[in-house]
């Protein structure tokens, strides 16, 4: 089942994806739900959904805008250097630990929303990654379980400012810029998506830059899932943005970072693909009264 | 003003600390208001506060259980090695750059609230700080505007988990443990508090382990306003723990970490004190249903 977040003349909705468009749920949720709260309750749901599910549409998806699935994560966790390709463009060494940093809900944005260039950096890169949506509130869950609180996956572009990652020893605020967690273009539900050997793509302006499978990931999800929860209590809509393959702009000699009015997409088999145009970012102070 | 959680026969209320004890505001707040509303919408809430702040009481501190005064934080931002002694006990370089990285909300801990040692580390620590809380939405912020965003300050106590925080580059995964960041006793405004010249201090188990003053910080708190909103948005409620002295228990020779039945108490003059006993963690898979 593919669940989307979307928005038709003003008004944000909640949907299930058909062959012919999108079934708008809302009506039969209760007011101001998210999907938060309907991963929360599936047991409650999915019946509602997976009647849904077999349609028809009530839209076109021209002729709605998909909004990011999850606008609002609890977390969003993210590993680095978790493809053996990407590890090596990076010139680090092997990862022995699982290497955890955080992205924030301010990166949040829509599978075809704009990235912001930030005025404060040239050095905007991009980062294909296959992203879990945590379904169940969990701690210290074995390996042999994590796939029961994985509530379905998506698209992820990890994008990051590789200057203001790497300059101190730890990356978090490059990777934490406002626009820079585009994630989409829906959730496709765990029982309908496996992610050994699925494709993974980056293109920017249609040239291949990331290709690999899922089956590359140094530790995949249910490793990640036994680390993580091993330290904090995941939640419902917490994501895990899984690692990126090789070939990132930083990867290249010269770099090939991302400029104003680049298309950077991003495309994971069987989960569908999200693409964002770059745009330049205001440098302006904004204080709210 | 000194604004508070708190919880009194089951039931949680928002109150402002006065000489003798704590009004209760909550009868006077929409239902289900949260502090983060309040800081929000501040200018239509100060009067109410204010006139508040003058008592009488409702209740003894005695008699009530203080709560997080932020208990769902939408970011919590930490810089690292930001007081020179506690750089040099670490043995690193002095930082060129602010060092940032994050927190997460299951670590969010009431003031007197227990500390978990997890079953996976004996390698636990405590960091006494200073934490600042966002009032304001705002991007871009000058340093020298900086202080129109703070709403206010806390003490906090950033525990930290040694061999995590330090078997990959990077820091988050051991500094995000559930209940290790104990936050409070309360939020004092910002119009109430200088952090120049205050003294901070840790101790463990009624010894004195840590001990400076707030304007031995290297970077203050405009300077890490004006680095992080340059990166990202800062919301009402967003928490920057702003860095720990010298006296950690990884400085000293061997290491001094804390243990089950440990009492740590971190104190700001001027913003009172947090005292947190340490409990053991279970290691129990936990997977709501």
């Amino acid at each position: 089942m593919q669940i989307a977040a979307f928005e038709r003349h003003g008004t944000e909705a909640i949907g299930v994806v058909v062959s012919d468009g999108i079934v708008d749920l809302s009506p039969r949720l209760p007011e101001a739900a998210t999907i938060i709260e309907v991963i929360t309750r599936w047991s409650e749901y999915h019946s509602l959904f997976a009647s849904a599910a077999r349609g028809p549409a009530d839209f076109a998806l021209a002729d709605v805008r998909l909004l990011a699935p999850v606008p609002r994560p609890s977390k969003i966790l993210a590993i680095g250097l978790n493809y053996a390709d990407h590890v090596r463009e990076t010139g680090l060494p092997m990862p022995k630990a699982q290497i955890w940093f955080s992205k924030h809900g301010n990166g949040i944005n829509a599978p075809f929303g704009s990235i912001e260039k930030p005025p404060v950096s040239d050095a905007l890169d991009y980062e294909a990654e296959l992203v879990a949506i945590i379904g169940k509130r969990c701690r210290n869950v074995p390996k042999a379980r994590a796939k029961e609180v994985i509530f379905g996956y998506c698209v992820g572009n990890d994008v990051s400012v590789r200057d203001w990652q790497l300059r101190s020893p730890q990356w978090m605020i490059g990777k934490s810029f406002d626009s820079h967690a585009p994630i989409g273009p829906w959730i496709t539900t765990a029982d309908q998506f496996q992610p050994e050997g699925q494709s993974i793509t980056a293109s920017v302006n249609g040239e291949l830059r990331q290709r690999s499978t899922l089956d590359q990931l140094i530790f995949d999800c249910t490793d990640q899932i036994a680390e993580l929860s091993q330290a904090m209590t995941l939640e419902p809509g917490d994501l895990i943005f899984t690692g990126t393959p090789g070939g990132v702009g930083m990867g290249f000699q010269p770099p090939r970072y991302l400029a104003v009015g680049d298309v950077v997409r991003v495309e994971i088999e069987g989960l569908g693909a999200i693409e964002n145009h770059v745009v330049p970012g205001s440098g302006a102070t904004m204080i709210a009264w």
